[in-house]
């Protein structure tokens, strides 16, 4: 069922097959380079759920990452296969058959999973024993998204407890990642959600630490936050993953003193072509919701066209044409802005990069649908 | 990067790996033959844009459909190559090499298509004479969704015009479509859209017919309104698609006489895993925004465990746990109904066919990521 590829090395822009998902890799690169430029302090372990690729994966590992973030197993396995020699699920893994699975893995690359249950923690390491392989265990801690995680006190004590005396595990430290809080609009919002994170995480590591068990990582951020993590004095690991591609949702994050969030540029575009002219200030495109997700708004259009995609449809996607933009015809090609980057490279099967106007390679998505 | 099927038939519920598109085959067949058994008046053409899979609309023809609908020429392609007679495209086809490909299929299956533009119309007819076929053309007409489509009006009969000079193609009739009539919530919206819709298809036939043009098919409607079309004396050929399945939007419909949207059974879930239990009230599940679509609300619980699916994160679903169902345990598996089916179809591989509590089938859903 995987889809044959829209696109060959050597084509031009306009010869690929719509719906596509383009990379323009000036800018992509740009965005790789700056983060690993920028953040030498900390370690950086770019989260792979929003690319869902080992091509990228390497090379964000060849400019310094320490190794891959992702959220499933079967995003591990595709990254493993594909090369990442590294690689941290940062969320709860359950089930027997899914433990295997990641402690198999683990003969073949270093693997961490986090944990915020006694139970889970005891059929980690009974994976892990029986693989023969040992496991990078992290106890997630609730800093603010009240989603996983137990509380920053005794109870992530007696999980470090617990792992600590597990002779197939190695405990390492924190996972502690503020979720929401990378879509705060506004820089103090971000600020106080990270202090407040940074405060939960530097007293669990100071109580598991006073219990005389070693906490040396503490691991989290996202493209929203990531400088404050990193000039927190508590993260030493930081998670971006979306600034690889920024998304619209990213882009209408407000920056330091008064400007646009502009760490990253642009990188990810789905290409669409308009299928109708039905009225004068209508444009339909071949890009609905099948092709890109909606669920941090609407998409917006690059390239200066003076437009605005108002619905989604299935199959469909809406534009109402400003003035300047009334001369699009059928058959054209426009570059749309996905409203979110993660849920709308896992539509695809392929990444089709771009340098200028020249389809340079065409990358596999391995992990596409990837979930399990 | 087609994932590996999560289940195989024999296994009991309990057994398949997580996420995992379940199909209850009971309602599912229950659904089809309802739909096939009432609607003895008109043609059903069932939109396979909802499964995207030749296994089940091959059991739709089984029971009387005369063909299927599609949105794509990629899923075009899945359905006749597994095995489907009869395929109309219900949507515009643009680009030269898209058309090359649909005029392909037409050595194969019936093949119909929709035009809006007389360019466009130019173009489908000259890729079926070079490949030496015909296809069947419908003029799309916009009957109050303002997407694609002319107005029912002259624009309507220039292009049954135009298509009845061209030796390549067979003027079928109309594709008059009203999307979003389908989740108006009270009958009477859905009755009075529905009426406009069959007005405006009654003018633009006639009118065609007066030019001396027969107009044999005006195909349209959805699980929303179906029974409408089918009772306008207009319609007489009918599009479900979400009837085989049901979703969450679907069910907020209301039926008739104060009755609610019961004609159809939920017959798809998402099967997810309890993967925190990080408070007494919250279960965290392993199905977010990228194994349930949430475009139109999120999912509802199955089931009747009373609790609700307050937020969707890309790879976790939140759940606020009421009194009943605080003893949830980590690992338990709790069937989702998701808000959406068709963009939730699409984002997996396999349909997990469950009889009772036992897997029969695992059917590909050969067209997931077909949107080109």
């Amino acid at each position: 069922m995987t889809t044959p590829p829209p696109a060959r090395p050597g084509m031009t822009v306009d010869e690929v097959d719509t719906p596509a998902l383009l990379v323009d890799l000036d800018a992509f690169e740009a965005n790789l380079q700056r983060m690993a430029r920028e953040m030498t302090g900390v370690r950086i372990r770019p989260h792979a759920k929003t690319h869902k690729c080992a091509v990228i994966g390497l090379q964000q590992m060849a400019l310094g990452a320490v190794g891959m973030c992702c959220q499933k197993v079967s995003e591990a396995e595709a990254l493993v296969y594909g090369g990442v020699s590294d690689v941290l699920v940062t969320n709860e893994v359950v089930g027997c058959a899914k433990l295997q699975r990641l402690a198999s893995l683990a003969r073949r690359a270093h693997i961490g999973v986090c944990v915020d249950d006694a139970g889970n923690l005891d059929d980690v390491a009974a994976a892990a024993a029986e693989t023969g392989v040992t496991l990078d265990l992290y106890v997630e801690i609730d800093v603010g998204a009240a989603r996983c995680g137990v509380t920053p006190d005794q109870a992530a004590v007696a999980l470090a407890k617990q792992a600590a005396s597990k002779p197939s595990l190695k405990f390492m430290g924190l996972q502690a990642y503020h979720g929401s809080a990378q879509h705060l609009r506004t820089p103090a919002e971000r600020k106080a959600a990270i202090q407040g994170a940074s405060t939960k995480s530097a007293q669990a590591k100071a109580l598991i630490e006073k219990a005389g068990i070693p906490c040396p990582i503490v691991t989290g951020a996202g493209t929203g936050t990531y400088r404050l993590e990193a000039a927190s004095g508590v993260y030493n690991e930081i998670q971006p993953g979306s600034y690889i591609f920024m998304d619209a949702d990213y882009a209408r994050n407000q920056g330091e003193g008064n400007r646009p969030f502009d760490d990253f540029r642009h990188s990810l575009f789905v290409l669409a072509t308009v299928m109708s002219r039905s009225a004068p200030d209508r444009a339909v495109t071949d890009a609905g919701m099948k092709a890109l997700s909606i669920d941090s708004g609407l998409p917006t259009l690059a390239d200066g066209v003076e437009a605005e995609y108002v619905s989604a449809s299935d199959e469909h996607g809406k534009l109402l044409l400003g003035a300047s933009a009334r001369g699009i015809k059928l058959g054209d090609k426009l570059r749309l802005i996905p409203g979110h980057c993660d849920p709308t490279v896992n539509l695809y099967d392929w990444y089709v990069c771009v340098r200028g106007n020249r389809v340079e390679a065409v990358w596999p998505i391995a992990a596409r649908g990837a979930i399990t």
